[in-house]
């Protein structure tokens, strides 16, 4: 038995679990998650129904982990052999970014794919403040900079890189030079190359 | 000279961070910040203008943290003496739930606080489900627990339990079982007073 089972969809956020795991050296089995059918032995691990969800079957009992930010930190804790991990000096940037991108880039995000953004005087209850705002801070950030730690790459690129790789595909974040070249060093990378032929070939597969 | 500078706003998710610093045993110096005049200094610090920010003065140089659930994460590893970290066998809770606290419960949240829910052919897209499936969740998961990862209080506890103390008290989140209780246990504990006790002082005064 693999040591995870991981539930997911080629055409969802699970592409960053899939890119972390491979990043870790996780062995794992795939359970491809019908989104309009979910099953109910999934619906029993992740009452939430949603992808992606991986199962660590660790010593001592088996693990549940949601949300993909939190399915990369994990990983990276699990497997500190793989080298993804913070050292001390690294630990700052590694929680910020990771987390500037799970909460105010995503929301961001989602509120413009939604069609939604809030007025001026609702800024200060939107954690996410504007689209532009958090756009441009993030932009300010990746300048000059190689990986979110500075030099070394580290679980965090996985899942703010995501974030970006992602939004730029689609459009929904401006192809400004920073970003393009961050996506470019993160699609070098074998582990990303190898998890996106996994997810690539079965949305092909789906659309047959 | 403190350990770190604390930007804040008394009524802000900097109550988040205070009762962080103050679990984790952190000195600190206090820099309030004025939302309608935010001083430039600060922005430098942080160019999306978004209390809570910290920053630690660390040997080799400062270090700076913002997003309410990152500061806690960071708080926790700086100061381990402090048992706010998860043994192995709690960090999958500890992540899942932190992070499910920072991203579907505070979009459900904030959502619904600006008017805006997602139509149910825009619930994939929109990471929380909706507001109903994510409080159920998360009520489903607190049921029959006293902390986030079992019996020990961790640094998840601060962040989950902050959403859920602050959505109960603005009767954004409704006042099931779980919540309240969870919220008791909260409100008992020492560093939760003190944290408050400095918080609500602030108010009281910006109110004269």
């Amino acid at each position: 038995m693999a040591d995870y089972t991981f539930y997911t969809n080629p055409m969802s956020r699970g592409q960053i679990a899939r890119w972390a795991l491979h990043e870790a050296g996780a062995g794992y089995e795939q359970v491809l998650v019908d989104l309009k059918a979910k099953p109910a032995a999934f619906l029993t691990v992740n009452p939430m129904g949603k992808v992606p969800t991986i199962v660590h079957h660790a010593d001592g009992g088996d693990r549940i982990v949601t949300e993909a930010a939190a399915i990369c930190l994990y990983l990276a804790e699990m497997h500190p052999e793989a080298g993804l991990l913070p050292n001390d000096a690294e630990t700052a940037d590694y929680f910020r970014w990771t987390l500037f991108a799970a909460g105010p880039i995503e929301q961001a995000i989602t509120s413009r794919a939604l069609h939604f953004e809030p007025a001026p005087d609702q800024e200060a209850m939107a954690g996410w403040g504007s689209f532009e705002r958090a756009i441009a801070t993030l932009d300010g950030f990746l300048k000059g900079r190689t990986w979110v730690c500075g030099e070394r790459f580290t679980m965090a690129d996985v899942y703010v890189g995501s974030t970006v790789d992602w939004g730029l595909t689609f459009g929904i974040i401006p192809p400004l030079e920073a970003f393009v070249a961050y996506a470019e060093r993160l699609q070098a990378r074998a582990a990303y190359k190898a998890a996106k032929a996994v997810d690539n070939a079965l949305i092909e597969e789906m659309r047959k």
